[in-house]
C-alpha cells in the first residue's frame, strides 16, 4: 500500500500509540484528583506541556490542549469574537481558509459580527497591502493559515505578524495544522498572538491537538467547566492523548531537521513526471510551497475516477481536502486561484509524510501515465 | 490498590483500550476520504453510531459524537441558547449541577441570558413545583442532571419531563454522565431532547463522549468546519475513541443489568461502618440514590488528611468533585443541601464501579475505623 493521503490524515507513529497505551493503563487518574493517582496524571501532563512548549519555544501556560485543528481554529476565533466584540466586530481572514476557519467566521456573520475574506493570487497567496488596506478601526482579528491543505501555499506569516504587531487591538491567529514539522516555523515572534496544531496531522492521535495562545490572552471559552487549561478549556484532560501528542511532535521535528531534503527530493521528482503527462496542470506553485503537498489537475478526467483506477494499484491519493464537502465538483481553493472551471474541478492532491520513500513516488508515476494513458483510451 | 474514585474517573476496561489500538492501527484513514481507507474508517464510524443508537434505543442520527462530558453539556446548553435566543432568553437549572453546566449558564448570563438556579432540599433533590413555576414565556431551556456526582442523588428526570413536553418551546437538557450504565435509564422519552454521556466515567477513553439530540433539533455549533456529525460538530473524527465508547457502553449496560445487586450490597454495608463511627453524617440520600455513590461527612477531621491517610494503606477516595475547585473548602452541592458549615467541610466521597468487590469493602471499613480513631487520638 501506498499511502498518499498525509494531509487527510497520517498512520499514527507505533511510539506514540505506544506512549498512549502506557499511559492509559497506568496513569488513568484525574489530573484533578487529590490522591496520588491524580497528581500522577497531573505530572505527566505537565511534563507533556513543558515538551511540547519547549518545542515551540514558548511558555507552559500558552499550550491550551484541544481535541483537534477544529477546536483550535474555532476557540481562538469565537473566543476572540465573544470576548473582545465592545472593541469592534470586524474579522480578515482568506477566502482558502480550511473550513473550520471559514465557517467559524461565517458562524460569526450570523451572530453581527462582519467577515472580509481576501482574495488570493493564481498561486494561493494574499497580498500583504490588501490585508493592510483592509483593517479599520473596527477590526480585531485576522486570520490566515500558515500552510494551505489542498496546495501548499505558504502564507506570508512574518510579514502579516509585522503589520498585525502595529495594531495594538488586532489580534493574528494563524492556522499552523498543515506547517507545523513541514517547514521550520517559529510561533513565537511578535504579531502572532494564535497558533493552532492538530495531532492526527503528524502522526499523532485524532482527537488531540493544541492552541498556543500568547501571554495568555483572555478569550471566551467554548468549554465551560472544571477550569481546566488554565480555565479557557475545561473538560477532564485526555491525559493519555496529551503525552503521545508531545510524543507526535517531537518525532515529527525531528523529521523535519532530518528529512526535508528527501521530501523535497520526492516532490521534483513527482512533478516531473506529472508535467511529463499531456495536459496536466499543475496547481501547486514552485515557489512558497510546502514540500509535502502536490496538487494538479488532469482536465476532462473526472478525479474520482482516478483516484479509484490507483487504488486498485493500492495507490491512495485525495481530490481536494478531506473536509470541503461544500462545492461537491470544484474545489473552492482553486476557484479562489482563478483556475478555470475545468482545473477546479479535476483536482487531485498527493500529500506526502516523512514514511514515503522515492521507490514508492516511482511506482506512483509509472502507475499515473498507465492510468491516464487508460483512462483517456477509454480501455477503463 | 482500592480504587473508590469511579465518579472522578474510571480505569479503562482493557477491551476498550483493545479496540482503540486496533482502530487506531488498522483503519487510521480519514472517515471523509474517498478511497477504501477512507470509507473502511467511516463504516466503523457507523457501525459504532448504530451500536450505540440501539443501546439508547434511538436513531443513528440523534447521536453526535464530544470529546466528553464538558462539551456535551456546553453544546446543549450555548447551542441552544445561541440558536433559539429569539424565543426568549430565560434558562432554568439547579444550584447542584456540576460545574460544566452551572459555569457555561454564567457564560450566558454575560451574553445577556437570565438563568434560575433552582434550590434543593437536603436530599439534594429540586422541587417539581418550583421548577413549573419558574418556566415563564421567556424560558428556552431547563438543564438538570439525573445523577448527582457528588452526593448521588437522581432528579425527577421523568417528572420533569412530563412538564417540559407540555411547553413546546421549551428543550430539556439532562446531564446523564452520572447515571448511564449505574441505574437504568430511559432517554428517549417525550420531553426529553438532550442527553450527555461520557466515556471516562464508564471505563472508556478520556477525550470521549457522545451528546443525544433528539430529532436533529437545531443547534448553534460549538465547532464549525468540514460538517462532520450531522454539522453539528465538525472536525475530523475520533473513530478509534468512538469504536472504544461504543465498547465500554455496551460493557457497561451488561454490567447493570448483571451486576445491579452487588453495587447496592457494597453500599450497604459501606454505609453499616460509616454510620458505625461515631459522629459522622451521611449526606448521600437513602432514597432516589445511585448506588455506586456514598457521601459522608467526619466533622472536625480535614477531609484531605482523611484522604492522605486512606492512601497510606492504598485506598484511593475523595472529597468532593474534581473538578468543583470553585470553593476551596466547602462542597458547593452540600452548601446547597442546607448541611452546616462543618458537614459541608467535609465532605468525603467514595464512588464504586462494578470491579469493585465486597472484600475491598470490608478492607476499607475495617481501615477507615482505624484511620478515624488515630486521627482523632491525634496519633496521626
Ligand atoms: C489547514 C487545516 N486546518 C484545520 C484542520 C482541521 O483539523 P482537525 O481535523 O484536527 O479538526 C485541517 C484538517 O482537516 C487542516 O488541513
Ligand atoms: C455529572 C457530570 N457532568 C459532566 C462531567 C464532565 O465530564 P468530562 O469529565 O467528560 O468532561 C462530569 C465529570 O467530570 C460529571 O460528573
Amino acid at each position: 500500500m501506498i499511502y498518499f493521503d498525509n494531509s487527510a490524515t497520517t498512520k499514527p507513529d507505533p511510539n506514540v500509540l505506544d506512549s498512549f497505551i502506557k499511559v492509559t493503563q497506568d496513569f488513568y487518574g484525574n489530573p484533578s484528583s487529590m490522591h496520588d493517582l491524580g497528581k500522577n496524571a497531573e505530572t505527566l501532563l505537565r511534563k507533556a506541556r513543558e515538551q511540547i512548549a519547549n518545542l515551540l519555544s514558548v511558555s507552559n501556560d500558552e499550550i491550551i490542549f484541544t481535541s483537534g485543528g477544529t477546536e483550535g481554529n474555532n476557540l481562538a476565533i469565537k473566543g476572540i469574537a465573544l470576548q473582545h466584540q465592545a472593541r469592534g466586530k470586524h474579522i480578515i481572514t482568506t477566502q482558502v481558509e480550511h473550513p473550520s476557519v471559514l465557517l467559524a467566521c461565517e458562524a460569526l456573520e450570523e451572530l453581527g459580527f462582519q467577515v472580509t475574506y481576501l482574495p488570493v493570487d493564481n498561486y494561493g497567496r494574499i497580498s500583504i497591502e490588501e490585508l493592510e488596506n483592509s483593517i479599520t478601526n473596527e477590526t480585531i482579528l485576522v486570520s490566515v493559515m500558515y500552510v494551505n491543505n489542498e496546495i501548499g501555499t505558504i502564507q506570508p506569516i512574518e510579514e502579516i505578524a509585522a503589520i498585525t504587531n502595529k495594531y495594538p487591538k488586532l489580534f493574528f491567529h494563524v492556522d499552523a495544522v498543515q506547517a507545523y514539522g513541514k517547514i521550520p516555523i517559529n510561533l513565537n515572534i511578535d504579531g502572532i498572538d494564535f497558533s493552532t496544531l492538530s495531532g492526527h496531522k503528524i502522526h499523532g492521535l485524532k482527537g488531540t491537538g493544541l492552541l498556543y495562545i500568547k501571554n495568555g490572552t483572555i478569550l471566551f471559552p467554548l468549554l465551560h467547566g472544571g477550569g481546566q487549561e488554565m480555565k479557557v478549556r475545561s473538560g477532564t484532560e485526555n491525559v493519555a492523548g496529551i503525552v503521545a501528542l508531545a510524543k507526535a511532535m517531537r518525532i515529527q521535528l525531528d523529521h523535519l531537521n532530518e528529512d526535508q531534503k528527501s521530501l523535497v527530493e520526492m516532490k521534483s521528482e513527482l512533478l516531473r513526471a506529472i508535467e511529463k503527462i499531456d495536459g496536466t496542470v499543475v496547481n501547486t506553485p514552485t515557489e512558497n510551497a510546502a514540500p509535502h503537498i502536490i496538487n494538479f489537475s488532469i482536465p476532462r478526467l473526472k478525479p474520482e475516477v482516478v483516484i479509484h483506477a490507483l487504488e486498485e494499484h493500492g495507490i491512495y491519493i485525495s481530490t481536494k481536502s478531506a473536509c470541503a464537502s461544500k462545492s461537491p465538483d470544484k474545489s473552492s481553493v482553486l476557484v479562489a486561484c482563478q483556475k478555470n472551471d475545468e482545473v477546479s474541478r479535476s483536482g487531485l492532491r498527493i500529500s506526502l509524510a516523512y514514511s514515503n520513500t522515492l521507490e514508492e513516488i516511482k511506482y506512483f508515476n509509472q502507475k499515473l501515465a498507465l492510468v491516464v494513458n487508460q483512462l483517456r483510451k477509454g480501455i477503463r
